[in-house]
């Protein structure tokens, strides 16, 4: 692309720039690298360590809850914890920081495996159950797809793009096509739906229609290369590639093939009058955020950066990101750093040279079926309202978030 | 495929009879499934778990010293951890799993970020030196690759896979390619070689091509989504994809750029009479490996398995891998089951009734660029040597390598 080596010549001369003063200090023969004297890391426990590896204590990087812990007694309270997007690089986010979204508070099951069951029940010729090593033995698949919560939607308020889109994640998941236990079990002709169930003490139900259990859904066991974690549902957990976050039961236990869409407890999001809200609330997307630069980072003066950021879609693969530097007047193209998988997030990156002037930066993606990430204006103008600063979009908010670079290089949210 | 809707089948008569005892007792209306009384994991510091989460208990996988912890007046004593190749899914190797090579024990050093630099001098117009903060404004890129040990082979007396072969993992790393740094420095036109150097005191510096470094090299800061980890070099590494695990210079601070092959501490391996084992230390594999069924497991009976495992090579992406279940006499295509990557792990599988009779499995993998891995007996012919018990291959060792399955579905090391 034309801009992207004119981009890099300018980068090429800002390097020279900012790396001139150490330069001339190496040439004077002065200590310059790798001379400090150096500690061993404190290993307090050095057989856990060797075991299981741990993180330097100079990296600080941390889930935030968005709500204080509840009670145990606060049942059905929700309970949502923020992934710092700030600080992620590539796809792939560590399961140590994966968000986390439950109806219990900060109660997780702890699950022995060995005792758990999978049932599948309801409207099939063949009811059938499986121990967790029984599915293992089952042909397994493994996918990299994305997972966010439907509350994760921007609000003036929000400071970082950890608060304001940080209740999406990104895994590479193992597992079982759920389409082969089905398949096996053999579902009846009228069934329409199926409700999974899990072992928490809500729940977690939720109704999925049959065309898409039958298409992609995982039974998955493994994330990341490793047991899926307790805060996403060991030891079983339903993926559902591109369908929000709370049809992705965890803890899974029961999955019963039924002939429509029953109401559970996880449903109250479905609960709203407007027929085009409801219909806008399984599928997520298109969607992507700018995380650098992103709020409360700050710029150390004019000159070379790279914009990035994530894109995700429920329908497909996102196929292109486009990026705006001057409020949304103009977009080009930004680049893909990473495979851009179906359902999963992609890395993009656009290099920029930044003149050190007051600017809004956006970011919009388009899906391999052709949709493309409304702005906040096409949002209002389908929902017959006014883009004013108290729109809120009804339905799922996937519209184009604003990030405003100051003159001093503070990056703040563009909505507020 | 033929033979896969084939084992599909068969898959499938064996699911219905391993589950048929449960699903009786679900349709005689017996307790079944999640109606087991369950407790709240236990997580003392709860803050802790929800900013940076952790493992069920249930799950012990863990890495494994090859020697025990050395004295830290054992001046460069090497020091070998291995990952839990029979426990992994997926390509992803968890961070805190990775394999440990490392030539100073159990030291790991504990650098400040704000304090490392790295500099590239030499035989370049322009010296330079980077912080880490400089390095990370940088154009970067994201990428999947496998690391391996030269030393990580099969000996007869290794019983599991994480023994045999646990000495290579595979992560997406993030950083800075080495060819803009280096370019941007200027290189002379008589450079033949780089040098690389850690801050470990022993430096940990090896000698890489030139060709090499302005190909595909990066400078490594992420890993997995989040910071590097001590373990494998924080804060940056250099990553030399398909190259021998050495070469991936942890804690790098210095490149520098040379005229020749300059002999290293770490380059021993190297000091080999015969030029043709020498030039095979280099670039890895093709190699391939089962992890299931692996040596210490134990097939439960007669029926349906999936053969799965991991295949790499140093020098493009596995094209395909063939596994025989008859010792070798055939060998029938297995199925990916992830993307196959330039110089990354990917993950195959190939279903599988097993008769209940003793057999050797065996998995072999051809890469990108017709490279194909050699048996045993032909590793033996290239060597001019007997392919008996007593055979080693003189060089890096990525012949095929056997499971026994015995009659009672116990799992040995094929060479044993």
């Amino acid at each position: 692309m034309e801009s992207k080596s004119s981009d890099r010549r300018k980068f090429l001369k800002n390097t020279a720039a900012f790396v001139g003063a150490a330069a001339a200090a190496a040439a004077a023969g002065r200590p310059v690298s790798g001379e400090t004297p150096m500690s061993e890391m404190e290993m307090p426990d050095l057989a856990a360590a060797i075991a299981y590896g741990q993180r330097s204590p100079y990296v600080k990087s941390k889930r935030i809850p968005v709500l204080e812990r509840m009670s145990p007694d606060d049942f059905g309270m929700t309970f949502h914890v923020t992934s710092p997007l700030q600080d992620a690089v590539g796809i792939i986010t560590p399961s140590s920081l994966h968000y986390i979204s439950t109806h219990r508070g900060s109660y997780v099951p702890n699950i022995n495996p060995a005792e758990h069951r999978l049932m599948i029940h309801g409207m099939v010729d063949r009811p059938l159950i499986f121990s967790v090593d029984e599915l293992k033995r089952l042909p397994f698949v493994t996918r990299t797809h994305f997972l966010e919560c439907l509350g994760n939607r921007a609000k003036a308020s929000h400071k970082t793009v950890q608060e304001s889109h940080g209740l999406t994640s990104c895994s590479e998941w193992t597992g079982v096509p759920l389409s082969l236990l089905l398949k096996e079990a053999g579902v009846q002709s009228s069934a329409a739906f199926i409700v999974a169930e899990g072992a928490e003490t809500v729940k977690g139900a939720t109704s999925i229609p049959i065309a898409k259990a039958m298409d992609d859904c995982l039974i998955v066991y493994g994330q990341n290369g490793e047991a899926l974690r307790p805060h996403q549902g060991f030891p079983i957990r339903l993926l559902v590639p591109g369908f929000e976050g709370m049809h992705n039961v965890k803890y899974l236990r029961r999955i019963k093939v039924v002939e429509k869409d029953y109401m559970t407890y996880n449903d109250y999001g479905h609960l709203v009058p407007d027929a085009r809200v409801a219909s806008l609330t399984r599928v997520i997307g298109p969607k992507s955020v700018i995380t650098f630069p992103s709020g409360e980072q700050k710029l150390p003066g004019p000159g070379f950066y790279e914009i990035t950021g994530l894109a995700w879609s429920g329908t497909a693969a996102i196929r292109s990101v486009e990026i705006s530097t001057d409020g949304g007047q103009s977009w080009k193209a930004a680049e893909f750093r990473t495979p851009s998988h179906p359902m999963a997030h992609v890395r993009f990156a656009y290099p920029w040279m930044w003149d050190g002037k007051e600017c809004v930066i956006l970011s919009r993606s388009t899906d391999e079926a052709g949709q493309r990430q409304p702005t906040r204006a096409e949002a209002a103008k389908y929902w017959n309202m006014t883009d004013d600063k108290d729109f809120r979009v009804p339905g799922a908010d996937n519209s184009v978030f604003p990030w405003r670079i100051a003159g001093d290089g503070s990056v703040h949210n563009g909505l507020a």
